[in-house]
């Protein structure tokens, strides 16, 4: 069944209003914790025109906590952009609520461009912007699944990609492309449909997260459950939510997708009124303190706990080596056939340069082409998002050249 | 009123089973805030004998989660011993419980030589093992102080220690000791009461905690504040309290406290059980997530939620060049006569190593007399109770020779 009208192939300009759209997968998801899902509704958005062939398809997977509108300005703008990350005040000419959280790399001349490829962009499974999660309506039941979702995986959202894709007719993906969580996804399309990826690209992304980040991902989960506001998952419609817990995580997040020097940078330890501290305990006393409340606010408006709680598990969980090679990279990847793309950035201590360096190792000690590139960026993890002018002349080049088997540092 | 009596003065030998006592102050403190806080007690503990002159007196300060115990076998066993830090069960011949925090560094040929010093230790003003703090009963109102117990700085912990050991009759210091939040107190006393502290020992200390450390302890904070059982702080005698927030807060601090590289030579990726992903959102699935899972749950059998917050507000108001020197940390310490030691571990990433050598670098540019160690160690913040047996060596030089001004790496 190929609904290829649902990628446009007229001319396009420059990305401008853009509208999230639907799309019903006819057959269940058969889920690696055993079970299938039955009527996934998935959303999307595209950007550029499908080639004839069907050949130049760029598909843009997002992280935890985007969605499908990637790029362009949301024909309904939501209440909260998903572009919010560090600094986001500073950008975009206060544009920002309503662009797609990668805009600056997805457009005519950009990293990923229209002029040149059809773009698409999904929301994940286990997601609250469209796609179905937790959030969604059970079939079965009629009621919201909450804790009766499944426990996803990495694997489980590249397989309902997978599904969505060929609704639209589409085999061969020219690239996946994402970042953190969203590279993961890159990775494992690359392992999962080797002969249906030409070309991976992994921004701050890991083969396997480390303890560390297995550790902050635990302690933002269980600030969600043990929010008594969490009923067990089963908050939906009871005019309470965990957000006193999804706000801690989200702080939690924050702090980790930066850097110290970053809020070394902007905050030092300024006060947020006048010059001398007021002996409070509740009120925020330090900038750097507001600044994190406001995250935490704004954040539990616009996104679902239980979604919060499954992609962190999904993204924990994740463990190339584990999960495809007995414990060993270098044979997880042995089937890998794209070309590969690999950027880390050198203040990114969530997603450490050190294990894209691995990813590059295994690849090239496998005679598989590899492009390795360290960018020297101040903003810790959240760099993937905040230096785009950096990243798109290597992007750009990695797609239109091939990759060679180098490393470089920039 | 001198009750030197309360001081052992006979002689003791190796650091062995030791009862805390407790002191009340006669005169009321007189607080940063403003306020004046009566009926103070203070909880203590003594170690070696105290000489005729009266002039051999340490004065130990804990950390965060420390109290009065600091060395020996608790007379009273406490339901869980302080001395619960990373590794705790691969020390102490499985002893731990009963021990003090600082049981290592303090006894017969350790670092505080019991037979050549009198070591004193309190728990400090706030705290919740004995000296007055936010459990305590407020005298005007019969009921615990809860969130009326004022917001104390860390110069309110050094005077209300000041006014304790006035008490003792002791006038003088032969040194000021501790670790962390303790360190703090040792610099402030150099400061407050620069003619009365001979030495000075801050390990793994700060003279004010960057931003990145305020926002660890804002997310603290708001995870035990934003707990419905913390009610307001009044959850005194009501059933309940902000365990929940209380062991996420618990759970960010391990983090902070241990280095990345630590947790991963402990814990790698290794799951709880097996070696097979259960699929599950709720029950600890990694060996990290079950450790953070005990250390919480045992913490919050021992510790109040709200000596948490007041203790932690004041160790991010810390900040000896806004308090004490217009913003110059040089100018803050010009009044410092005593000679110091600083110590601080390569992976400490709370209280870096920086924040040492800044202080040192201040010190020396004042001719003062500083000796800075650098010790290379893996365990991070935590390695101040890890490595003792590093410290001992440096601690007994430096309070035998006197400081030389000079920056050594070990």
């Amino acid at each position: 069944m190929h609904k290829s009208a649902a990628v446009p192939t007229g001319p396009v300009g420059p990305v401008g209003t853009v509208e999230t759209r639907f799309l019903d997968l006819p057959e269940p998801i058969t889920l690696e914790c055993g079970r299938t899902l039955s009527g996934v509704r998935v959303a999307y958005e595209t950007y550029g025109r499908l080639s004839a062939a069907r050949d130049n398809v760029i598909l843009v997977c997002h992280a935890l906590s985007g969605d499908a509108h990637a790029a362009g300005v949301a024909a309904s703008a939501p209440s909260a952009g998903t572009r919010d990350g560090f600094a986001a005040e500073d950008r975009d000419g206060g544009a920002g609520a309503g662009l797609g959280w990668w805009d600056g790399m997805i457009g005519p001349g950009k990293a990923f461009d229209t002029e040149r490829y059809s773009i698409i962009s999904t929301n994940l499974l286990g997601g609250c912007r469209g796609t179905t999660g937790p959030s969604s309506t059970n079939p079965e039941t009629g009621q919201p699944y909450g804790p009766d979702f499944p426990v996803i995986t990495v694997a489980d959202m590249v397989r309902t990609q997978r599904a969505f894709l060929d609704q639209l007719g589409i085999t061969r993906l020219a690239a996946v492309a994402g970042g953190s969580l969203g590279g993961m996804q890159a990775l494992e399309w690359a392992i999962l449909f080797p002969d249906q990826v030409d070309a991976v690209v992994a921004i701050a992304s890991t083969h396997a997260l480390h303890p560390q980040g297995v550790a902050w991902n635990a302690i933002a989960r269980q600030a969600i459950m043990g929010d008594p506001a969490w009923q067990g998952g089963r908050y939906y419609g009871t005019g309470q939510a965990p957000d006193a817990g999804m706000g801690v995580a989200r702080m939690v997040g924050h702090v980790t997708y930066l850097s110290g020097a970053a809020l070394e940078a902007k905050f030092a330890r300024r006060l947020q009124d006048g010059d001398q501290i007021r002996h409070t305990l509740s009120e925020p006393e330090f900038a750097v303190e507001s600044y994190l409340s406001h995250q935490a606010a704004s954040f539990v408006k616009r996104f679902d706990a239980n979604t919060y709680l499954y992609l962190s598990r999904a993204l924990t969980y994740f463990d190339l080596a584990r999960q495809h090679g007995g414990g060993s990279l270098e044979r997880a990847l042995e089937a890998v056939k794209a070309r590969t793309l690999l950027i880390a950035f050198s203040s990114d201590w969530l997603y450490p340069p050190a294990a894209s360096a691995e990813i590059a190792e295994a690849l090239g000690s496998l005679g598989k082409p590899v492009d390795y590139h360290l960018i020297e960026a101040p903003y810790g993890h959240d760099s993937f998002l905040l230096e785009e002018a950096r990243q798109i002349p290597i992007v750009r080049r990695f797609l239109e050249d091939g990759a060679e088997m180098t490393t470089r540092t920039s």
